[in-house]
């Protein structure tokens, strides 16, 4: 987490008028909710609508006043409303984005918060009808439980939002966005969507897969050791355990929707995993020395860049 | 860390009475000074020596008061001591051992903290004189930091410590040992020593290896990637870091002292991967979604065991 002391207690300076009229939210999850909680504290829109799939989890939204009444039909979610923010897993943003486009107002922002962003574009841009404005986004923010219980109005305060519009996006929808997630306490950077995906693979989607596999290759041990590895659990495992109860749906689109860029890493990690295992093999204590040396100074740039 | 409300607040009630006249702890790190600090708060012993190869180490130690004195003379530390506690690097032990070994008392209780067994009780166990009573131990506790000034007293409480005493190990030694570590707030588990080694290859060993290799990928990246690595680290990679940052001396030994055990393991996980990496290249969601779904169970073990 971020230093607290550098966070802004209340909402910050620009506050005091609405930015938006309606708000609809498609995807109530730990995000969805996150953002629908963070718009209601800072007062960003009249009214916030929900729109999920599942009836429950639009009942449980509104009875935690999450929003101000959900629905299950997305596009029926969108009618009046002057931003969309996607926030369903990534592989279900082409399909809801068809469906509510006949419904868009002429000139709405439609944004997402998917952690991939060529496949948004390629999915979402392309069926949204001239006028809308779509504004990709991605706040780098989240923990490892899903579900609308989840969320919190502080979950993007000090974080990072990558925002990736294609060139011509709409200047003033861009504007939008990016205050829209300033005043829910984030820090906004504009790039490329492919350098996003490539980055990302590295620091979030390579270690995630990684947390999946380890966890998983200690589920398939006999009985009796699988019992100790939960009990003697240390430090490493431990952690691993936690990103691997990340959710699965999620997590599975982004793999598949940011392909090329996570095998490439996945292929560069494995030949280091394999040049360490050869060091081992072979007692090469000198470059397992090495090699563990050097990561020490990344931690320290972390520290000091307030992300640790 | 387990759940703090289950800790003693106090040293358990069979305290009263120092536990030894005399400990030695030989290499005062994370663990060493740990320990010390934790012996003298729940007073388990009459006098603390401590030594190190380091005289600034040494230095350090009596000025943070965590010993009553340090040497870098690690035999003459040991001098009437009746516990002789090994706290150095593991591919050290044996080397300190045989050192130690003519200044012990005749019936010493050696013990040590290494994140290996069957190496250690084939390097010290070795080399100790006839009578002096050998009790290989591993407390389940540590944090990325190193050196004296990161140790702390309540590093033990809660965790468990692992004895892997070799068979015909005198029982009262065994039987002090556990009431030292359990002064110390920690459970005690005794099992055979190649056990251990296979069950930390996986919770704690390959994690950290693969760790280290993350986080030296993303070293190698491009200088301008690497920097947007640092600024956008999220969750995943930012743990990774964190246990990246562990002394790497510590973990050269412990590869090459669990050769055998880290190397089979390594492999496992590799085949795991690669089965997650073709899955992704050929676009297999449903084989995705259920190896993450799988795993979410095993977080739920081990939140229900207390250790996350």
């Amino acid at each position: 987490m971020a230093d607290p002391t550098h966070l802004p207690d209340t909402a910050p300076a620009q506050s005091g008028s609405p930015l938006f009229r309606r708000v609809a939210i498609l995807g109530i999850g730990l995000i969805g909710s996150s953002l629908a909680r963070a718009v209601r504290f800072h007062e960003l829109a009249t009214e916030i609508v929900g729109g999920d799939a599942s009836a429950a989890v639009c009942a449980t939204a509104e009875r935690l006043g999450v929003v101000d009444r959900a629905t299950t039909d997305c596009a029926a979610a969108c009618a009046g409303a002057d931003l969309v923010v996607l926030s369903t897993p990534v592989g279900k943003l082409g399909d809801v984005a068809t469906r509510i486009a006949p419904m868009l107002d002429p000139e709405a922002i439609v944004t997402d918060v998917g952690s991939v962003k060529q496949a948004v574009i390629r999915d979402v841009g392309a069926v949204l009808p001239a006028g809308v404005h779509f504004v990709p986004g991605h706040p780098i923010a989240g923990t490892e439980h899903s579900g609308p219980e989840s969320g919190f109005a502080t979950l993007f305060q000090g974080r990072w939002c990558i925002l990736t519009p294609p060139p011509g996006t709409n200047e003033a929808a861009v504007a939008k966005v990016t205050e829209l997630w300033q005043r829910c306490g984030s820090t906004i950077e504009v790039m490329d969507a492919g350098h996003h995906d490539r980055v990302l693979a590295i620091t979030s989607h390579l270690p995630h897969l990684i947390a999946y596999t380890i966890v998983g290759t200690a589920v398939d041990l006999a009985e009796e050791s699988r019992s100790e590895v939960i009990k003697f659990s240390a430090s490493g495992f431990r952690d691993f355990t936690r990103i691997a109860a990340s959710d699965p749906v999620m997590w599975r689109d982004i793999f598949l929707n940011n392909r090329e860029a996570v095998l490439e890493i996945i292929q560069r990690f494995t030949e280091d995993l394999t040049a360490l295992q050869r060091a081992i093999r072979w007692g090469e204590g000198d470059t397992l020395q090495e090699r563990f040396t050097r990561t020490r100074a990344i931690r320290r740039a972390i520290i000091d860049a307030h992300q640790a």
